[in-house]
């Protein structure tokens, strides 16, 4: 009875498998193509260290898109450039009435900056163009693939097409030395009207990001792909002790007021607090000093910062609440006072959505790739894009967690994967959300 | 019986003390004197905050020797200035060829100084010569006032008299912006013959120091006088954490190596080994910073300061060597190394005499004052004559523990108790030395 149940169970799952895979066709991305183009775009602002200085709205940033706009061009997409010198892409569907699947990432960097922060998303998206080309599938949906503007000084493009820039940001003087509106301008935007970027929810079906780690977890675990929860809500607060400056040899151990004594306490209160409770939470204090600052003076007055991110602001507040609390309690103990001021980044967390999550993990299973969950703790264009659409990313690994340097690599199959798995999610979305 | 036994003891204990008195003549020193001295030397180098700036070699600290001078001729002080420019001011006793009896202290001031720091010694030092006058007391020991030059700068007096200033020295640029060398010579010293300065062991019977405590001890247990154990040892270290610095967000907690949580860890340690034993030892963390010092990056090296101050060098060596011990093992738990490199002060301690600490000591009890016994935490021009002769201190409470400050306060009442114990314990010496 056993050995039967087993054999019908295992040709049960055996259907599933091939029904599944009957539904999305088993394409890959090719990881020799990826990474010729990562060389080719990498050659736009190379640094002597081996990376990229390509400054949004630099000549190099120029240079680069035009790189981008011929690849896309030969694949056949309808070229254009919106308000917000977004460069987008279209590959016209089945039914172009239905919103649009956009998908895509950045190609500027930060200054002394690596290979594939941003590359890879865009490179991936043409990979998906490029396989769905060659097998002459044609998608219900419209798709479009975007290079947004900037992304590395405030997610400029994104933040153009959701709506969220306004004139000061305009005013904004960039890492190129160019304000935003100038920038703008000259890569083909029309910062006068910048409205006209924006997208409405009606037009948008989702929004896909293919992106590169930037931290060490799936490099370290040696996992293919991760599954992004969402993009990290980030608070920072200015922490400040006050005790009583004093003459370190006059001044008895018993009768001091040291406030760096209440500080190194509340450093390892802030990490132990943070890694209390389950979960991918960080706390960090970042800058500490002392004042008056002098070998043989007891310190008067400590500040420090305290950052926090993570995917649930609640989670995140009530965290904080337990450091102020413990904070004051060990603070007062040791005769200093001490004050928490916010510094009001306001950067609220940007949620994944559920259902996308499944088609992604189901892409990444059914391909082979292992895989998890995981934040994304750094910002992505895709935070924006979540106020006016659904949302999802797709991380590969970066080697020893490297990011924003020229040592920062990702390997060519490790590229394709992700390409792989984003193009198997795009043809789920497109088969279900119609 | 017993209270026969009662009255027998209380017979017995006041013919001790009637006794004690007898030997030593009930000398008071008058506070209002003392007061309005002070008053009058605090207007050389006055600050609006009520202070003094009387800062080594300059300009007002020539003019306070000239009225210190005054005030010693008047007393009938033979006055002189040796090459160092130390004011000597010398009374004679019934035997000159017994070695001198030298007292005294400084009157130049740190910028934005107080009005105690020095002038009390150099004050009480006139004091106990006024008194002597007043009941024509002529001593056994020839009695010598001094007032070392420049103290603050580096003990530039008192290294003179005990052989340790040499050329280097000279060449130093003081706070009044003369070297030294000029300054020396521009207050009648004669740096050319520095050496003359120079003062035997032969010479000197022993160095007496009145001085206000510049803590807070005797002043918060209300206790009159401190009997000086010594000048405690100093010595400082620089040490340097080093992790690895990373991205504060996309850095998981179990993934950091943070030098600022050992940094911290440090501290704790410092204060908890320095304390962990009974002692007067002091041990402080007065620098701290982070590199590269972000709210978002993780600390990847962090330099901080120990200062340690105790009476043993031995025992301040122990404790130092445990705590580098410990932080050794609790960074490597934090995967972060540590360097501790040894500033080199090589300041040893200077232990104040046995025999004069109990005549000082019973000089106070026979006066009617509270005393303890207690490190000097703070240098002094005593700690080089320890070199050459017999030293001991006598310290008076500085209010609020407050020194170089023009808030640096001490009660004319306390002041003139000082006063009368540094007197009663030069006759007591004069009696039993010779």
């Amino acid at each position: 009875m056993k050995q039967i149940s087993f054999l019908l169970t295992l040709l049960l799952i055996t259907g599933i498998i091939a029904i599944t895979h009957a539904q999305t066709p088993d394409l890959r991305a090719n990881p020799d193509r990826m990474q010729s183009r990562i060389e080719a775009l990498s050659k736009f602002g190379a640094n002597p260290q081996g990376g990229v200085s390509r400054l949004g709205f630099s000549q190099a940033d120029i240079e680069g898109r035009a790189y981008i706009m011929e690849l896309m061009k030969a694949a056949g997409l309808e070229v254009r450039i919106d308000a917000g010198g977004n460069i987008i892409g279209r590959r016209k569907g089945r039914n172009n009435d239905l919103p649009v699947i956009l998908f895509g990432s950045h190609i500027d960097s930060v200054p002394e900056g690596g290979n594939y922060d941003g590359d890879v998303g865009v490179i991936g998206a043409l990979e998906c163009i490029e396989l769905l080309n060659a097998n002459n599938i044609i998608t219900e949906h419209p798709l479009e693939v975007v290079v947004f503007s900037e992304e590395e000084g405030g997610l400029t493009g994104s933040q153009a097409m959701s709506g969220g820039l306004g004139q000061d940001d305009l005013d904004r003087v960039t890492t190129s030395g160019k304000t935003v509106r100038q920038g703008i301008n000259d890569i083909g935007g029309d910062a006068d009207n910048i409205h006209t970027a924006e997208r409405s929810k009606d037009e948008l079906l989702v929004y896909l990001e293919l992106h590169i780690e930037q931290g060490g977890v799936l490099d370290q675990k040696n996992i293919d792909i991760g599954i992004v929860q969402g993009i990290v809500g980030i608070e920072q607060w200015q922490v400040t002790f006050t005790g009583k400056a004093n003459h370190a040899g006059t001044t008895p151990m018993n009768m001091r007021q040291d406030a760096l004594i209440a500080a190194s306490k509340f450093v390892l209160a802030v990490n132990r607090i943070v890694t209390s409770i389950p979960g991918t939470q960080v706390g960090t204090v970042g800058i500490i000093n002392a004042e008056p600052g002098a070998p043989n003076v007891i310190p008067g007055k400590v500040t420090a910062t305290l950052e926090m991110r993570e995917l649930s602001r609640d989670k995140m507040l009530k965290l904080h609440a337990q450091i102020v609390e413990e904070t004051k309690k060990l603070a007062s103990e040791n005769s200093v006072s001490v004050e928490f001021r916010s510094q009001n980044l306001d950067i609220y967390p940007a949620l994944s959505d559920p259902g996308i999550m499944k088609l992604i993990s189901a892409s990444a299973t059914e391909l082979g790739f292992s895989h998890q969950e995981m934040p994304s703790f750094a910002g992505h264009d895709a935070q924006d894009l979540a106020k006016i659409t659904r949302m999802a990313m797709v991380f590969v690994p970066s080697k020893d967690g490297i990011s924003h340097s020229p040592q920062e690599y990702t390997a060519p199959q490790d590229m394709a994967n992700g390409a792989s798995v984003l193009l198997r999610t795009i043809l789920k979305i497109d088969a279900s959300d119609h």
